[in-house]
């Protein structure tokens, strides 16, 4: 039997089901009298102290497997059982209401999941569960009851729950743990979060359809690129996905072999492959050694993993044990992408009918500049110990890159004053995702030092199609024959002016795409790291020359229809011929 | 003491406030017995079935004030009453918990109209209105008092409400009633369309703000094309506006002398005034005699103020009444604009996180045919009294024109079967308001006759910026370097295929900004109909080889303060020498 869900962290994952088992209880029915009411009070300041160096110890247990970005979500929980909303809630019920103190923790606990779970937002949604989480444990506590669940000790297994919260997976051994299914969630909660750090293939949002057909010890097999399940599959779905697997590994060996090659074209053509990061943590992975830099650090995560905004000297941190490890290679850092959908659970963003049209990006630093002094304050410092470029997200105008960087070089001077020694001027850049900024290039172009493509959301306002809403997938439409032109106009403008130009969208690590930024005279492009080999590899099995062509060849095109027609034709010849 | 507020009915009025009474009442707090159901039914009928016909007399009654559109919405507040859901519930409360029936009517007219409220839809929410409406009169019969409020019968006055339902609004004499104050509301609940059918200027959303500091008999301005509100203002704002006032009464009287004269430049080009207009109504108004034709006729209104979907019927007949009121001026149809912010009280539409850059418009019509399918032969069957031509908004692609050109063309050949009769292709073109089909005017070019630039969507898009987000505002900017190139770019491109291109946004009404349309060579204008006489004085004092110096002027600035400056000084000078 296959279901089809969402894939929440990536690879593929064989093994025996474990059923997570739900935690049942009873609540007493009993209403206290006046004279209880201290006690009660003490048994939940008590639960209450319990529950945070319970999450303190759990913290320090499995810090060895996860990054510190991941070991902040405990803060996180540290922190709602420290809420004073929460708490006075709480307190309310059993002093007004005389009720015992696991009755008004569950009930307050409810109106507020319930509360978050009702906000459209999904960052909103998913604290949710973090407040079950921290709830249940306090639950437990007071009730008394504490089961614990026993994984298959000594044998690869893959969890299977209906919620999963970031307390739970830290629970279970890691060294054992092969696969994710959760059936509630998103692959943005915490606990997808903690599976891409962990590198374990996760699946999410089945919602009410498959946590019965599942048993302990079904066999299933997972796709988290794909976010397919397969229970108890039969001897050929098995034997494909054990090829898949195989194929798998022997392309990563491919691979592995042009690892030290250059990328460059069969006509000479160099290409500069690049990293997309959103974490610390991923510059540690095996696969960040490909590339030859960091095209685009997404700093937005640092902010949104927290219960408050980061310190200037945290940022600091980060950036600068980012640009060590880095080693001379170069660090493009994105300034904060907060607004759309991306929320931060300790700032309340007001609701916009259309966030994507919103104040969002650099609209978002420009409106408080106090927050955006802090985060250059910290690249700035950060630039000391390597190669830092800036980048300023979702730039529709002259005059905003102007105001950037008037505070980019007032806390430049700021700081040199104040270390007493010389800060030499950070290179900067824009993201070209506006269509505004994608015709005046030329005039952006007196401003900053270099230019980078975010596709993704260019597309999506190119042809005023959400990218998010698949009521309009089919309009949102990469090969559109205006979309090709935008970025013609773009490549083109940007190289008169002497000015580099890259590409970190998701486009920039579609293989298949590959010819149509070379033809424009693109060699920079910045992508998820495990994309870069085989990027490299296609880039040498092209000729630059040959691109050119095929992209003169696309402007005759009314369609995308045709467009894509052409593409294909191209790429199996490319391949026919390899 | 001044409010500043929202406009929602234009003009100035200036008089005597009459607050509209608050209807107070007590709930008789009692339980029926079993025996006493069936009485209680037999009264909820009785009260519904007096409702009905109450609200039938005063649509009779008040019929030679108002249009088709506005009585329909007494249509609406019938249907309310005969809805089953709502009756269903009513009759639930009464038989299943024994309460009487006024008391199951206020439940559950609070929870239908706080359902509604809570909607982010503002459509939505002004249903909610409607519901009190109805559920108030009903509730009044149950309750056997029927407080009826009395305005100064002799005198003009300004009502004052906080809120004002439809039949309220029909209940006051037109003659007197010279201004309307709303507290709740929007710009576009049945009250504000009504005012503005009535050409009575309208305030409205002051929620919590206002309503206690307007007594009776106290001297209020109000302005709705601003949304200020003045009470009792000093003599000096009083002078103020009384000097306005007649300020604007003398330029009406000046533009009156132009009436008969060509839109054309002091050099000679002619330029063709064209009006947009939303209501049947709208074409009666005595603007509308100065308009060329009709650049823009919003056919969704139609479709919004009924509670079902229209017939073909009735919309053929309301296309071709003005068909033949325009006597053989152009009319423009421009396909059902549904969706983002335009909803449909009786079609689900899903909710979309970017309602903006979702399905709406021609998206919609493509994803349900047969709608889009009875509009289109209602204009094919009206074409046969006049030139009409369609025009499609929201295209993105070629292959959008492509098929709603199929299905037009296939309506046309269907009809012309049944009709027996050789029916004419209909002329069609496209609204340009997404950054996209700017950018492929030549394709689209081949399959269509005539481009319109939407400015309004297309300077969002552009920037990326909802022009309804106020937090946005300084970067939905209409003097954006980008923005002109873009409109030069569609003009140019449109003006090479041999092409007619007009525009239709606000922008095409805005006097200032006409030294760029002439510069950039466009020539066809519509706009809101009291504009048309203004744009034509401006016309005639403008040289058009003057205003194409501008325009290339334009071109070596590099941001919009700068074109905004260049625009202003070029318009001082105008002015100065006529």
């Amino acid at each position: 039997m296959r279901y089809h869900a969402i894939g929440a962290a990536p690879g593929i994952a064989y093994g025996r089901a474990f059923n997570l088992p739900q935690w049942e209880y009873e609540l007493p029915d009993r209403i206290i009298d006046a004279a209880q009411l201290g006690q009660e009070m003490q048994r939940l300041y008590e639960g209450i102290s319990i529950s945070k160096s319970e999450i303190e110890e759990l913290k320090q247990e499995i810090s060895p497997y996860f990054g510190e970005d991941e070991l902040r979500i405990f803060d996180a929980h540290i922190a709602i059982l420290e809420d004073p909303q929460f708490m006075k809630e709480v307190q309310n019920v059993i002093l007004q209401q005389y009720k015992v103190a696991e009755v008004a923790v569950k009930e307050v606990m409810d109106r507020f999941s319930r509360l978050f779970e009702q906000l459209e937002d999904q960052v909103m949604q998913d604290r949710s569960l973090d407040i079950r989480d921290v709830g249940n444990r306090l639950l437990k506590h007071l009730i008394g009851t504490m089961n614990v669940f026993e994984p298959p000790a000594d044998e690869p297994y893959i969890i299977v729950a209906r919620e999963l919260t970031p307390s739970q997976l830290a629970h279970l051994n890691p060294q054992n743990l092969i696969g994710i299914v959760i059936m509630a969630s998103s692959a943005n909660s915490h606990t997808a979060i903690m599976a891409r750090a962990l590198g374990i293939p996760c699946v999410v949002g089945l919602e009410g359809e498959l946590l019965a057909p599942i048993e302990d010890g079904d066999q299933i097999i997972i796709d988290g690129d794909r976010g397919l399940i397969d229970v108890n599959p039969d001897e050929e779905t098995l034997a494909k996905y054990e090829q898949e697997r195989e194929e798998y590994r022997r392309e990563q060996l491919r691979l592995s072999t042009i690892s030290d090659l250059p990328a460059s074209t069969i006509d000479g053509v160099q290409v500069k492959l690049l990293a997309n990061i959103g974490f610390n943590l991923e510059i540690k992975s095996a696969n960040i050694r490909h590339a030859e830099g960091i095209g685009l650090y997404r700093t937005e995560f640092e902010y949104m993993d927290r219960s408050t905004w980061p310190t200037e000297e945290q940022l600091y941190e980060t950036y600068r044990s980012m640009i060590e490890r880095l080693q001379g290679r170069p660090f493009v850092i994105r300034t904060l992408d907060i607004g759309a959908d991306k929320r931060l659970p300790y700032f309340d963003l007001p609701d916009e009918d259309n966030p994507s049209l919103g104040l969002r990006a650099i609209r978002f630093s420009l409106a408080y500049p106090e927050i955006f002094r802090t985060q250059l304050r910290a690249i700035v410092r950060a630039s000391l110990h390597g190669p830092i470029k800036v980048m300023y997200p979702f730039i529709a105008s002259v005059e905003e890159v102007r105001e950037a960087n008037r505070l980019l070089d007032e806390v430049r001077t700021q700081l040199a004053a104040q270390l007493g020694r010389e800060i030499p001027p950070l290179k900067t850049g824009i993201m070209v995702e506006i269509p505004a900024a994608g015709t005046i290039i030329d005039l952006l172009a007196d401003e900053v030092e270099f230019f980078s493509i975010g596709t993704n959301d260019l597309v999506q306002y190119i042809l005023a199609a959400d990218r998010m809403n698949t009521r309009v997938s089919p309009v949102y439409d990469p090969y559109h024959p205006a979309v090709i032109r935008v970025f013609r106009q773009i490549a083109e403008a940007a190289q008169q002016a002497g000015k580099t130009v890259s590409v970190c969208g998701e486009l920039a690590g579609v293989p298949d795409y590959l010819p149509v930024w070379l033809g424009l005279g693109i060699t920079r492009l910045s992508m998820a790291p495990p994309a870069i080999l085989t990027v490299k590899k296609r880039v040498r099995s092209l000729s630059a020359d040959r691109c050119r062509e095929l992209v003169r060849d696309l402007f005759t095109c009314k369609t995308s229809e045709e467009i894509k027609a052409k593409i294909a034709e191209f790429n199996r010849l490319i391949e026919w011929e390899s």
